[in-house]
């Protein structure tokens, strides 16, 4: 019976890549991308022009597992290149183009990059992170990425000079130059690398995430089926597509058959005014642009409900119920650029809808429950490695297995190897609890977790209570050493713009004690301008942490009474 | 970077059974299996059902790749041993109900399965079976489905005798002793086999056709998006769960946590009942079965729009058109035992709706595009393996390649070899034409395709005009054999009961002749009670081509004329 398995007819190998030209079977005449006021492209155009791209790299010899890089926005382009680029054979690099260049010229010799699509835009920044290059390493080249209408745009000077020596061609040009028919480079095997996502960092040197074919095809299917996407939805693009490929999205629209709605401002005026100019119906975002959406400046309440899928990092529960209250649909998932997307979210009970807005926030806040391809996600003990109790308080680190877990970190099997277990778990880093109808709750990142006088204390819980004070804009909370209890936590506030009365440390601190225990609530409060983020728009705790070590420890109390519940 | 690859945390085998788990997290208190009027499970009781029955397997020594048979109507037991049977390891055999007791023999010996599940109903058939077992074989034990409530059932005399020898427990008896906290198994790869299905053997004798839990995973997956599948629908058990694993719809009405109205009888009142009482979405039904249920009695309107998923062979366009009109939304795919559900289907496009009924009908009945999990689908002609063009005309086999494609056939390597060749491909044996829009259509089995003077001539076209005809109820064109053009399309008609005044086979003629090219047009029409049919209730054309073998020729004239277009 040996003959009974794989065979020259079940063996293809699964890839997301096969979705385009299906589009452009089923959905050829439909909207594939809308862009600023004149660009229109159906199905049928956008697979011709992904050819033509794929088929002008491999002429330039590129494909066979080579990195090719990209530093765009989310233009048309962007979203082509997320197929063309893998459909010569090379592997997909999208970089965040509010990268400094230090950093830009590391990542760029660490992926050994042949080639980078570079936006306008970006351009200077990348001419700088070419120019860090030593004689040793050979740069990439590049190849120029212009909008063909900047008509309003203020910021378009970038073009102004002359192009630059490493420019080797335009996009247009090597759309131009490429055949429609190309047969493009299917992957050997489903396990080859398509993409590499270098990770925001947030406490350690960017690592490169690679993930294979079968990993893109699988989340792209799983996050259609988890969000309840119709055919042809109008999705709009407000999550950066550099980020972990916009989790699969990029091609899930494709499968989906949907219009993309490109946009390279992401701003709340930009993004109210798309959703009711073209009836959008889906969007991604963290939940730092949410609440940017959402509480920065005044939202029209929306004519027709947005399917809204937020993750990335905790989303505080008042941002949930403000949303909702909004005419946001919010699903919650969470997922690590580890994971390529989404492998955990809150699925919504029906008897939920019964409960009031606060109540419906607060179970939304919660991770949830592994997607349906997920294999097993667990919470276990940090020492025994066994599962936590099922009781929504005892906390261990969140581990996880199934298919769309990446193959591992570019050059560094050590860092793969201590993340990526051989007990078959991936370790995420992330604290949690399970509760006892199965779903998980994120307490913390292992490393953002308070031991005060023993307790472990999550930073996200009292943050969350911070977010609920109507003059908070944005906070962290971060562990300041202390002689006594050990740590306390310490809170990072920035107030709403504009108040008429703002709230002192004191009547914030009072907030916190009438809805926290004792030994939660922020022992220090600081006001701040502006809270330090990564490139992806996460909040740089460990610099937070480095301000609060430099405190010290708070006066030690002659007589200390602990009290807890 | 050999390291960035398979790894124990990505490598975790695909297996539809974790939706279960899922669902009864999610789902848990709603409703999983609805049957009759008394019975009702949520999703945390069928999953606790599911672990009790695999663990009594495991308990009897049963699992590790064995093969476990279930001779079963669509009852909420057959429903759960779509899960218990493979959790316990071993390969799900589900059996046709309506197999003669020599054929049913033949299966359970071919498969050497340790075990068969048989409804009470069924219990006469398979103790005739077993008895025709020789001595040196070993048939296998048996565990007895009842009803619990046969109140309504005037057909229920199989239990009016005494518990028969082979059978060593029941099945709610296995439920009681069995441990609701069984670890299940998981297989080991996601290529090992998870169920086993004898094709219905239209032609030749029946073949086992072996899928992977890699094959039902992504099939039930697949099936969810291509036919939009929203969460926790109501779906109608009218397709048999024997037949090709219900289509993997079992699973996948777990993965979505949806109801599954159960039902032993497939009849018009029954399903009409069910529909209305339950407020059905989603069903699944056979041309033969949607004949049967839209034009023997007077179907009501519906009042909420079904959602109804054909397949299994060529649906005649007039049959989608009233379809339509009583409110169905008709979805029509294609697949085949050997790819264990939908691979192609007929995506609709957007500008389709603004056709006339007649023409969207038409377009309807084309099988269409490969689904998202499929690799490639062609139409190659037949010697030389080249696609052949793109014009709705030109006919070849139609090939497939993807991920669901079978392991194999059980015990026969060289059917298996046939059928998979080493270029990559399945042939399906259907031959069909794919249109400029990439489209395909069927157009006949290869062994159906009439040669008229040296013209192929689809069997299915001259069936469609037939069934256009007011009078016609079912229709079979085969060919005759001639003497002067090879072979001549010959007709067997059964018509509508109770018509004052029955066409005469001249007027079905000249209907034909209005209608197709001459040489399409029967030159035999002969009028039966009833047509032959398979016990899936698929038109048997190979004793039907018997008879028309045994006419033998029509009289040769004289000075033919053969007049083509």
């Amino acid at each position: 019976m040996e003959y009974l398995g794989r065979n020259p007819g079940n063996t293809a190998p699964l890839t997301p890549l096969t979705f385009l030209e299906r589009a452009a079977i089923v959905y050829g005449d439909s909207k594939s991308i809308l862009y600023k006021n004149n660009i229109c492209f159906t199905w049928s155009q956008t697979q011709r022009r992904c050819l033509q791209v794929a088929s002008s790299l491999s002429s330039l010899g590129l494909g066979g597992g080579q990195v090719i890089s990209v530093l765009c926005p989310n233009t048309p382009s962007m979203y082509e290149l997320q197929f063309a680029i893998p459909m010569c054979g090379a592997i997909l690099n999208n970089l965040n183009i509010r990268l400094d260049h230090h950093t830009l010229t590391v990542l760029l010799g660490h992926s050994q990059s042949k080639l980078l699509f570079v936006h306008s835009h970006c351009l200077p920044l990348a001419l700088t992170a070419l120019a860090n290059f030593t004689e040793t390493t050979t740069p990439p080249s590049l190849v120029l990425i212009t909008d063909d209408d900047d008509d309003d745009d203020d910021d378009d000077d970038a073009l102004a000079h002359p192009t630059p020596a490493p420019v080797i061609d335009t996009y247009e040009g090597l759309i131009q130059k490429g055949d429609p028919n190309f047969q493009w480079a299917r992957p050997n095997s489903e396990w080859d690398p398509i993409t590499l996502n270098y990770t925001s960092g947030t406490t350690s040197s960017p690592k490169g995430v690679v993930h294979s074919h079968r990993s893109g095809f699988i989340m792209a299917l799983d996050s259609l089926i988890d969000w309840s996407v119709p055919k042809q939805p109008v999705y709009l693009w407000t999550l950066p597509i550099f980020h972990s490929n916009g989790w699969t999205f990029p091609w899930a629209i494709a499968a989906a058959g949907g219009t993309n709605i490109c946009t390279r401002r992401i701003n709340a005026p930009t993004i109210n005014r798309l959703i009711q100019m073209h009836n959008v119906t889906h969007m991604c975002a963290a939940p730092v642009l949410l609440n940017m959406l959402l509480t920065t400046t005044p939202t029209p309440p929306l004519n027709n409900p947005v399917h809204l899928l937020t993750g990335g990092s905790p989303p505080p529960p008042p941002l949930l119920t403000l949303a909702e209250q909004l005419g946001f649909k919010v699903t919650h998932g969470y997922g690590m650029t580890e994971t390529l997307g989404v492998v955990v979210s809150c699925a919504w009970k029906p008897h939920w809808d019964r409960f009031p807005p606060t109540h419906r926030a607060r179970l939304l806040s919660r991770q949830g429950v592994r997607t349906l391809s997920m294999t097993e996600v667990d919470v276990v003990h940090p020492t025994t490695g066994l599962s936590v109790n099922r009781d929504g308080v005892t906390s261990g680190e969140i581990v996880l297995r199934g298919p769309c877990v990446m193959l591992g970190y570019l050059k560094d099997e050590q860092a793969t190897k201590s993340c990526i277990r051989n007990n078959g778990w991936l370790y995420t880093g992330d604290v949690g609890v399970m509760h006892a109808d199965g779903y998980l709750e994120i307490k913390d990142r292992s490393k953002d977790v308070i031991i005060s006088g023993g307790e472990n204390l999550s930073s996200v819980e009292v943050e969350a209570v911070l977010y609920a004070h109507p003059a908070v804009n944005e906070v962290a909370v971060v562990a300041r050493p202390d002689e006594f209890w050990g740590e306390t936590p310490c809170a990072f506030v920035r107030l709403k713009e504009g108040l008429v009365t703002p709230p002192s440390v004191g009547e914030v601190v009072e907030f916190c004690r009438e809805r926290l225990p004792h030994f939660m609530v922020p022992k220090t409060v600081v006001f701040k301008e502006a809270l330090p983020k990564t490139s992806t728009g996460k909040i740089q705790k460990h610099l937070l942490r480095m301000d609060a070590q430099a405190m010290g420890s708070l006066v030690v109390p002659l007589s200390p009474t602990p009290s807890r519940i």
